[in-house]
């Protein structure tokens, strides 16, 4: 075997295009930023004999693959789940658990699910239960409605790519309600694997150079690393805009503008996201701000990307859920034809089912060329779960006043929405009492984003074990009371400037408790470093 | 705005690299192959104008998705659809429904879930079924195992997203069991989205450029249109090698060297797909055949795919599936050694369960550093569908003789395979009896592929309407009697032969009629173009 070296000149990542940009400062999401121009990775060719005799190495793989990175279930999060390993077998810690604020995972946090949702995947999967006379028939009839859907009465069948006919109807009628009648087809509606499969099957779509230059996907900082996690992935360009943090997170069209005009000297930018509300900012944005950044989108020739999963997760007495939809249309054209995306999960709102993998697209004003080259490419992965599918029928089609299983549904729809707004309340209270901490009001979403400042001994103390300040905090705050959070760089953050993501998913007793131990850490942490 | 055309250089689809190099003829299968050594595509920057104001257009597309084809799904299926929907509103055709023989779909041809499955992902889905009398204890426990090793206790909950823990570890369990006591590690094991999951996410680490030239992808041809879809997805380049019709498509290795040294004149061969029992070909290999694969692949340095997901599909009476794990093992070092990949779904075996979209990955030998790329990148997808791992746990942990739930499982599985069993071999002997038709024993899978000869005359008529010979023979039996098939030409085949591909799945009577349909279709089709 030759042992010469070979030399892979990786032409595509080299040049003007290293893998993340930040144009007006250095970002925190991607590990790895080539240096210099033009990158010369070696492979050699007898890898094997010093890799025992693996023919696929870190050398030569993927480089999109290798740069990528998924904050919400990086280090910290493999670290909690050793120390969960450790306690099941009687280690000894300051803690008993850990608590997992890292991830909007609700059932996991002790959310009990919803009857009404359980009941009609029960019926789907197992039509035993149709002889159950403890369901009601408006449920029944539900699933009866689905099964009709599928081929051969069973969801064991392959359905449609873009999913069963009378789910993707019941999806516009929903839509329909929702945008006061603003009309909603369902040959516009494509079911997929929680809304990040729909979000990244669009994505693709992009993946393209154009005038030798990649296409550019802005989004916003702090930002839902799914997004940074597929830009590198697909090789495209994430062009970043910050959100105002001495505003409530507001979304300023200033800073869009500039953000554009630095990305087109290196790309071309082609799609906008936003998120509303916001993940992880929980900020919930105002009908003006929404038609300020339509009009961006349409001067700058950009798709929008409406991420909409918690639109039904609004807890700020004054903010209202605004869908872009409604407000692009209402606008009239040109951008009521403007083309974008809105995409909606049955992970997040009241039923949190983050395991059954459902979610939806709603698609406007595609070019059917293009649509039909979409749904050529979702052909390919066949069809999303007939369960997930079969989820967001109970979101679009819930039990309606009058039907037997309406008191129950809207009863256990409540109280998970009213206590989580008396959750989001006590975080954002909390926060704000600890020493050095500003937290804006958590207005939706599940999650809190407060900024915290550092005493320069523990920026010194989290350079020496070669961590970031606010990724040395988290581990500390790991190790001492099991509380898992996502530091701040695993979503960007201005250049100083530390924060963390947590949850407001802790049944409320747990929260207290976290919140206390968090305190009494935070002290703890502040005495040590001052 | 500038009317300027602005030129495109999409370099990376130029050159040495067309989309699809068939090294011994030209493939069907891919529509678009750019034909000159430097492609140029004109983006014209006021695309608006002439699309009604559109910023995703055709010309501007991902050129990977635009090239990518999925014959399971292509436009006679489209056709198909539309044909059902002209029924249902009473259009008079010749017959009353179209016959899905296009997709391994049982259930939608009528056939009946296993009751064990639907027992056990009744009860983690809706956790009232325990409380009922006619599901038994053992069916009950394997429930309560799985929810154990969900978060909060909820199907609800994200999963680790290799796949909740025990059933990695049942995983492992079956795998040791069926390969003679050959131990199986369960951090080796990743549940997935249907088995098409994993391999797509297992071919996307090696989209990569090496010495400047892409990342090969040995496939059988013909082969199953998801490899084809998937290497023009991400980029990668399509070495082909052909079965041999004449020797019930056996795996000649002649004819992998003949194929890999062209491969090697315009890209880097890295992995070779091998698919056992075959799809479509219904093939079973030879353990001797296999073993020369092993060597073969250890020689040219190639991880191997080994697509198993047909190993419960095994009819002919001399045959029987070895799989690859327990054959390289067997074979010692250095084999031993090589880095593998074995696909297995819940959609195919005697349980058919499409629609749920659960599958797994066993990975041997990868480098460690591989690995954790790889379970870094499958991060950013969160979880597969945790009713599909559930799925999968009843695959591989099935009732056990003695247990309660005994009986009628082995009773429902054995129909099931013997009347596979039945079809397979009335498919074959009836194709056989067709003028022009040859056709393979189906061994095993479930898909006979026939080849057949057709007239001038009815290649000519093809050619008048832009159709392939085998895609015109196929529209015309879909249009004349319903039966929808995928033209051989979505698989590849050998330049002047035609084939088709159909599964064996309609219910026996149905069959017989589907058959004897097919048969007054042939010989009207026959005589109208001699």
């Amino acid at each position: 075997m030759s042992t010469a070296s070979r030399l892979l000149s990786v032409c595509r990542h080299g040049g003007v295009r290293p893998y993340c940009v930040a144009f007006s400062q250095a970002s925190d999401i991607q590990a790895v930023t080539p240096k210099s121009p033009s990158v010369q990775v070696t492979i050699k060719r007898d890898m094997a004999t010093t890799s025992n005799e693996r023919f696929l190495t870190i050398e030569n793989l993927n480089p999109c693959i290798k740069v990528m990175e998924y904050a919400v279930r990086g280090p910290l999060v493999i670290r909690a789940t050793e120390i969960e390993k450790e306690l099941e077998k009687g280690a000894k810690k300051p803690f008993k658990d850990v608590i997992r604020a890292n991830i909007g995972d609700c059932h996991a946090m002790g959310q009990k699910p919803i009857t009404f949702f359980r009941q009609v995947l029960g019926l789907v999967l197992y039509p035993e239960l149709f002889d159950d006379p403890k369901i009601t028939e408006d449920v029944k009839q539900r699933a009866r409605d689905i099964l009709s859907g599928t081929r051969g009465c069973s969801v064991g069948s392959y359905t449609d790519s873009s999913g069963i006919e009378v789910i993707r109807k019941h999806v516009a009628n929903y839509i329909q309600k929702r945008d006061g009648g603003i009309s909603s087809d369902p040959d516009n509606i494509i079911l997929s694997t929680g809304a990040s499969g729909a979000i990244k099957n669009i994505l693709a779509l992009f993946h393209a150079t154009i005038d030798g230059k990649r296409s550019g996907v802005m989004v916003p900082i702090p930002q839902y690393p799914l997004y940074s996690a597929t830009i590198s992935e697909f090789d495209l360009q994430q062009v970043e805009y910050y959100l105002d943090e001495s505003k409530k997170w507001g979304l300023d069209i200033g800073e869009l503008e500039r953000s554009v005009k630095e990305a087109r000297k290196v790309c071309v930018p082609r799609v906008i996201v936003v998120i509303n509300p916001g993940n992880p900012t929980g900020q919930v944005l105002t009908r003006q701000n929404i038609e300020e950044i339509i009009k961006f989108a349409h001067r700058e020739r950009l798709f929008i990307f409406a991420d909409e999963v918690y639109q039904d997760n609004v807890y700020d007495k004054d903010s209202k859920f605004h869908s872009f939809k409604k407000v692009l249309t209402e606008m009239g054209e040109p951008y009521s034809k403007m083309e974008m995306a809105s995409f909606m999960s049955v992970s997040k709102g009241y039923m949190g089912e983050c395991g059954i993998r459902g979610g939806y697209a709603e698609i406007l004003n595609m070019h059917p060329d293009v649509k039909a080259m979409l749904l050529k490419a979702i052909s390919a992965q066949l069809c999303s779960s007939t369960i997930g599918q079969a989820a967001i029928d109970c979101v679009v089609n819930p039990p309606q006043p009058g039907e037997p299983s309406y008191d129950l549904f809207i009863k256990e729809k409540n109280n998970v929405l009213q206590s989580l707004k008396r959750r989001a309340e006590m975080v954002t209270t909390s926060f704000n009492s600890f020493e050095g901490f500003s937290c804006n009001p958590v207005m939706g979403a599940m999650y809190a984003f407060p900024q915290f400042k550092l005493p320069p001994k523990a920026i010194e103390a989290a350079k020496k074990v070669g961590q970031k300040p606010d990724v040395f905090y988290a581990f500390q705050l790991l190790e001492r009371t099991g509380i898992c959070i996502v530091p701040g760089s695993g979503f960007g953050q201005k250049e100083g400037t530390y924060h963390f993501r947590t949850t407001i998913l802790p049944q409320e007793e747990e929260l207290k408790k976290m919140l206390s131990m968090f305190d009494n850490f935070h002290k703890e942490f502040m005495s040590q470093y001052k």
